[in-house]
């Protein structure tokens, strides 16, 4: 019970060990820019999740976040017969808490609506209230004008899209045409939605992807079999607020869910060169050579299709070195597909590897 | 998103699993009695907790409790600036869930008091506003008056008590006279109290153990290092909340947390012998017997200071066969103590492993 | 360095923990038999495995077999340049500590041979030297000279069926009405061959699963991926090497690999319901009724195609009670097919849930 | 049965996946040396151990090591029943699979004796037969005739120094003089002499650590219990056999087991620094500044005893980021006892964390 009575530790206090203690990202930075690890969609007992906001916030710590917004409904008040209906409370709770954890917390509100629209995210407002307006066109009006990054959310819902399938309406045409969609998600939950980088592509979107969790992250991504949440990867010029706004304007993104990334040729392509490096051939013999290839990312790639004379697969573990043996006939480049790097609805990277 | 809007499937919307679906206990019942396994101190966002109460009725489901309290603070609301001050709001939310899902929830509360008295939780009450009265006795006196089963919490809790000592105070002692404390927490969170069973066993209270859980279970006692929250094992006549409140004020209990026991020694020597079964011999030579012991529960007994001749410690593992080899010439009964079942501040149950 | 020198406990000098320990089996026993877990079909390095056959016997143990057979190739002895061909090694290493400790060790030695017949393991037998002749029909006559089960194994391995179908060759069935045929793999280390049931059911042959280990338990089938090892369960009257053996001729097995039985309905049936229970409702309200259903084995039943007004599908987890939640308008008996014990090529076993 | 006859691919015949896969070793490297991971002590059936020895060599690549020995026993051959004796075997077995695994292959041997002087592993040697002779001081000079480091192995083994401490007898005395002890073992197996630094620093000798395995790697040190097994680090101009011996020789070497590291100050020492880095402040209020420090290997340190107003006690667990809240009142410097870095029997590193 030593938890009680500690005021001027309010953390401590709330049943668990905040201690701003997290492992390194080994996620490689992009030539200019820093990557960071960000979560646009998650709820609290201020919408219909179950736990308090500090519990998020010591989530977001603990799995190294460097970003990450409150995002509760706007329009959906289920707790409302014992707490009073405040859409900017979350935000308020941990505000000065997120400084001193060195994390960058963004001010948001889920704008719920009918399929069209669906669910919008407002990021980067300043007061959630004014979005509780009757129509949804007005309601992210209400965000832009406080310069809010608007993100429509899990386009495909089957609750909403019975068939799964995003769809573009004269609603989200108008939107898009105004500027007032901004990204969109690839990954929500365990959900993910290839088809939208095409519209990303086309829009000058970002491609996002979030937990949208309403419970408990450790439990509804497991270890060992999740190594993380769905998140969305930043690009940004500084680990710094305004920094990752101006990225996510310009769409400077990939998506993240365990062990598949989603995004834009332009970004995936650098992510995964600077993730590896190929050593020259260490050993041969009469038939062989062998050289090694390490991914010093948290991320494994799956390689496929591999050129006449080589592996036809390789998995490059995360965080680890894997030894290739080559024909000494192979001649041909090493260029293979990236099973797990999705660059639209049926394509994958494709890379190469050498010295 | 698919956890929104189900409106008559609550429960999937709160962002868990609550399918109703756990473990087998593997816990003997003694004669005549069934072994309920419980905890009776949890907090949740209506005090100093992080969780909403539902988030609490999906953990002790899935971690197969036969009964539970959830015991928010009286006079302890942090959360009072967003949520207003509702002391039967957890026992509201749930209640009919949990009959739903065949689990006995108490209704109670936390009295929550410098010592003395201390924190003392009201379980079994009907009104929790009725406690929230000026002294710290006639708040007692409250909860006696709707049949409150009386528990005094972390007796030797050192924000309370700086030497870590469980003591007597006057007030104590009066409040025993009237019949108003009726157990004692050997078990807080990963704290104990061993000396607290000569009190139990002077004054026939119940030894109880309960997580005083503010955060979220899983994260608090993470498997493999623990097995299981800190709980009070119950063996009452039947599955009932009548049965198990008889069971309580008789003092009918055990407490479990890890591979530790505790409690009375007329409940624990029975509650060994049930779990454990010793085979004939099945093989023999010239110097050695070879037979097995079987212990079909999930608590693991650690015998030490064994007889000449037979092995001086024996782990008999958690549902486990475990074959014990003794030399022909062995005479002496093969007596041991069960060093992780404590029987009193310095005292341990002593058991004869016998066909 | 205590692992030297301790001439007398050569076991635990083998740098393992040979304690003869082992979690209790949840299996039911059928009625008038005893279920027994088996593996016949191990490797050590007196052919082309890696380990000392000590070893084997300590994986056995602590994996809770009551029955197993190391099977050395007699044709096949990549280590003879440093080990001397010796066929019966493995069994005289570790005949003894069998005894001691409580588990039937089979002689056996596989019979390595192009297709067909491909590989047979011989059983039961005294003398593997005697296997090591010219044809493969005199080595299979001289297993079976010494009484010996003989078993046909993984009769769809794509190094000698590149199709992966197992064919009954002229030379199968010449043994097979010869009666040298017992019994044939379904499972052999990850591979699985379900369509042998029906020959199984044809010529009264045995379902067999085993490992065919060369490596580590542990290590190929970790946990918590794996819950097991492939093994064949044995219905037989007693647990002896001679109940097991009548047993086996009798074709009285199941096969079990992770969450996958299989085998003929004449089994399966009985042990899925040896396996459950089913509760009476325990709650009930204007629409709904609530009961359990109780699976007390280590395996976890899929139940899928469920009538009109009862769950669709159902997972009875291992060790696990099950919520069910049937509309009071249910009349239809709950018959459910259970994916994952399989009965033939393409058939699995049909259920129904009643108290 | 995937596994037999290709006989190309000998080590998948093994029946393990000896793919050359590893993790990246987070372990920093000293101003002018690349830091080897090393493990100088294993068995194989070639003496007492149970494994073959392409198994040693898949768990050490498996681990990541950089360089290895297989040191059988010279005078002890409990299989030579069915093994003939053959003290080069092992070397002569993996030789070659080394290579092609880009990992450094040791020769050695365990001089197996009655203390004093007890046992002596002789690595970089040409000829393990050479050692088989009569008194023990010419079988340590045969070794050095080859040029071998001579390593003292576990000093205090209870079997041979009942109370457990090292002691220097007449005969370990000439040795030295000779200057045919090199190195002395620190850890063995889980057991540590931390008083043998003392020797180390006076004779200048290599503190070594080692598995000293008979069984199996990943059984003996599970995860997550263990991260990783005993070992020596020895800090290398190159990664080269030349090279590694050559450090040996210098006593360039540190020792790890699970979370303790060991050995002399001067590696020790920029061993800590190299691991960790320190931010600056990114944050203050009116009474406290926040930094950050990053430990990057795969090291935890414990400090303890800080300073006032600082934490007393601090843990930079391993690959992570830590945030540190200090008084702004702090003047003294951050000095700190790391526990967990042992430099002397009864002494641990004192470090200061600094910008």
């Amino acid at each position: 019970m030593k938890k009680l009575f500690i005021l001027s530790l309010l953390i401590i206090a709330a049943g668990f060990s905040l201690n701003g203690q997290h492992r390194i990202n080994n996620l490689p930075n992009l030539p200019g820019y820093v990557t960071l690890k960000c979560d646009f969609h998650m709820h609290t007992i201020f919408s219909d999740g179950n736990v308090w906001p500090t519990y998020r916030l010591f989530e977001a710590i603990r799995d190294g976040l460097d970003a990450f917004a409150i995002t509760d409904h706007i329009e959906y008040s289920p707790k409302k017969d014992y707490v009073p209906v405040d859409h900017n409370a979350a935000w308020k709770i941990i505000e000065t808490s997120a400084k001193e954890y060195d994390i960058i917390l963004v001010h948001g509100a889920e704008i719920t609506r009918d399929m069209p629209p669906g669910h919008m995210n407002a990021l980067f407002i300043q007061d959630a209230t004014l979005l509780a307006v009757d129509s949804a066109y007005n309601a992210i009006e209400a965000a832009v004008k406080q310069g809010a990054f608007i993100q429509w959310n899990h386009p495909g819902w089957k609750s909403q899209e019975p068939d799964g399938i995003p769809k573009l309406y004269d609603l989200h045409k108008r939107l898009l045409k105004n500027g007032w969609i901004n990204g969109i998600e690839f990954f929500n939950d365990s959900e993910s939605y290839p088809s939208i980088i095409d519209w990303c592509k086309q829009y000058n979107l970002a491609v996002m992807g979030n937990s949208d969790v309403h419970g408990i992250i450790s439990e509804s991504y497991p270890k060992p079999q999740y190594t993380n949440r769905p998140m969305t990867l930043v690009f940004a010029k500084e680990r710094t607020s305004a920094s990752l706004k101006e990225a996510m304007f310009a769409g400077r993104t990939l998506v993240w869910f365990g062990d598949t990334l989603g995004g834009k040729v332009e970004y995936a392509k650098p992510f995964f060169y600077q993730s590896i490096s190929v050593s020259k051939p260490y050993y041969g013999n009469s038939k062989n050579k062998y050289f090694e290839v390490t991914n010093k990312s948290d991320i494994p790639y799956y390689l496929a299709n591999g050129p006449e004379g080589a592996p036809a697969s390789i998995t490059l573990a995360a965080n680890s070195i894997t030894r290739i043996v080559l024909s000494k006939k192979t001649a041909a480049p090493l260029v293979y597909d990236v099973k797990n790097i999705l660059t639209g609805e049926k394509s994958v990277l494709k890379v190469e590897l050498k010295k």
